[in-house]
């Protein structure tokens, strides 16, 4: 159930009306065993909750039920966009986790450095975890080859992650991986997985055997392995779709750059949540829309830190009277996907969402958790029904059929 | 997620049970500011509410969330098609809504009187709202017109607009519109959007051609603008799907037109509730579904008239013991969308859904409005799905796989 946005455009109208999208990263927890509540039902949300009785309140799945979604596909969805149809490649992703200007015709890949013995046999996928810094000494080493005209960009990303960017020609993506996916065995060389793809598997085998040699002398990271070959998708812009000026507000550079694939514009900002807030106050007057992204919440759910991820919530909840003043007519608070401090990573559980507007039917369920949001009027619902839900809320969607 | 109309005429059989489908147009509403309820919530509805308790509840989404549909497309989802893939163009709708026998092989589209300025340009689109009576006459004018053999039959709607059909030969609908939206810009011409529609965008220009001319001393409206060129969509009737003799009793044309379209017999009533009830009273051994549609829960929400609204709730619910006397297997009482008399119109808000039948797994809420639904054990789910859920109840759907 849902319409495509190739259909919601053609619904698309202007509206005065602004929308704030406020995504607390991995919001959907789990219960202590010792107390039965949850990270956000722990934490003390006064203004989340008075915000919550006036609200309409679910549960987003992010992609399908039981599936634990990446950054990626999960923002995807609550940007409006399918993340079963569009898709963005782990190559792109790592490039934009780090701030990489990726252009349309670059070719991006994530690399590992590893460790292989004399056979050329893997003993170690990750080559120890090799330091970030160590990764960066190698990855300069690396950077600025060029092989028949292609040039090539490595930057380090975390330990022994780095991103590697073809760029020179369009080289086609589908191409086959090289990590074999466990030790004792080589590499694979890439495959092209498609008649197009043949010179892109020739560049690329090339600049293995080139790391290869170049780091012949390291130790313990002497190879590297290549994945998720991938160039930005196409994705129709806010903007096309919708109107909408959009504008995104976020600390975490890959988030900026899922952002700015679907058009946003991203906004200087600083290291804070209280910086976020004053800049989504600086600029209000200059757009439709705008992406507030909380990362906190996400870094103490992955680091195990139930008190960490309590305080991140109350944090926002703290700050969320100044937002309130800027009367947004639809303010959404929800997250991305669930990152349960029990579980230390993203999990498949639903997430708290809350649509506020003077158009919202409100259930009158005075908190905000999850299990408050579990009877909620919107049930659990697809995370691919925010974005028309909130523009629907803002009049920005006219009537289908007469 | 959802069977499709092909899918469960697989699985239809008979059975003795009748089921009523009771439609309250433009059902579901918004809190009054002052009291915080609903046209719903305000009226006094005991029987309503008492067979809540006995009954399944949900909300229902005519169409896909956020999207406010008209008429057509929520009418079509209540009856079980599909209406992202039957669609019923705006020519059609405007036929069916003045009551005109359209056929098969006729070409329908919607007709404004506009006014033209001496240099070709639109100045109004609606030529001042034209009055209806006026409207009529200048139909008068162009009704009957031949082109090429093709009769041209014009009948007036409501103020500027007005019905147009082309008979005599089967014309393709595959036609652009020839409003262009907006004033200070000449009329468009139709043009053929596939080759086979050549011949129909030559007699509909000939037509506006002649139209100009015999308005050419006609103030304010001196010109006609054409769209939604359709024709009658073909949608397997009820009959054919589920070997149901459905009768329609509904005092407004549109309904009755969109009960046609689906098969149903469409019984003679007269203009009140009581009449419409007494009919169903008469007709009912004849008969194996009825479709029942209540029209001023909509006119009211339409008119912002929100105690006129609850008002018309509450003559339902006077006539609910009637209806109940009959004894229905199975009765569904529904809205076909939302019309929240705080917002004067259609809206995006999910419908209550009210469930009774012997086999319904009650939910035993004693109260039948928006978040009394919104606790229903059917959830917020596709309106599609009302008519599998009443066939079912009606022990009319035999098993899916051994």
């Amino acid at each position: 159930m849902g319409m495509s946005v190739e259909q919601l455009k053609e619904l698309a109208v202007s509206s005065p009306a602004k929308i704030v999208l406020l995504v607390m990263d991995g919001l959907g927890g789990l219960p202590a065993p010792e107390t039965g509540k949850t990270e956000l039902e722990t934490a003390r949300t006064p203004n989340l909750d008075r915000l919550a009785e006036s609200s309409t309140l679910g549960l987003t799945e992010p992609v399908s039920p039981g599936i634990t979604p990446g950054s990626g596909p999960a923002h995807l969805a609550l940007f409006g966009y399918d993340p079963l149809r569009f898709d963005i490649g782990r190559g792109v992703l790592e490039a934009l986790g780090i701030d990489f200007d990726l252009q349309p015709e670059d070719l991006a890949a994530r690399g590992n450095f590893c460790t292989m013995d004399e056979k050329g046999l893997i003993v170690d996928r990750r080559a120890g975890r090799l330091p970030t810094s160590k990764a960066a000494e190698l990855c300069r080493r690396l950077d600025g080859l060029s092989i028949d005209g292609v040039r090539i960009i490595v930057q380090p990303v975390q330990e022994h992650r780095f991103a590697v960017v073809f760029r020179g020609e369009p080289l086609d993506d589908r191409l086959s991986e090289t990590d074999p996916q466990r030790e004792g065995v080589p590499p694979r060389t890439v495959v092209a997985l498609a008649p197009q793809a043949e010179r892109g598997a020739i560049v690329a085998n090339s600049f293995i055997a080139q790391a290869k040699e170049t780091l012949a002398d390291s130790s313990p990271a002497n190879m590297v392995m290549l994945r998720g070959f991938s160039r930005l998708p196409h994705l129709p812009s806010l903007g096309e779709l919708y109107g909408l000026r959009a504008g995104a507000i976020a600390t975490y550079p890959m988030y900026r750059g899922l952002a700015k694939l679907v058009g946003m514009t991203v906004l200087a900002t600083g290291a804070t949540l209280a910086n976020e807030l004053a800049t989504l106050e600086e600029q209000y007057p200059l757009y439709d829309f705008f992406y507030l992204h909380v990362k906190k919440t996400d870094t103490t759910g992955e680091d195990g830190d139930f008190l960490g991820k309590v305080g991140a919530i109350e944090e926002v909840d703290g700050l969320l009277p100044r937002l309130l003043n800027l009367k947004p007519e639809v303010l959404v608070v929800t997250g991305d996907h669930s990152t349960p401090a029990l579980l230390k990573g993203h999990s498949w559980h639903p997430v708290p969402f809350l649509l506020s507007s003077p158009w919202c039917r409100p259930d009158g369920i005075p908190q905000f958790s999850e299990r408050a949001c579990a009877r909620g009027s919107l049930g659990r619902f697809s995370a691919l029904q925010a974005m028309p839900l909130a523009l629907a809320n803002a009049l920005k969607l006219t009537k289908y059929g007469a």
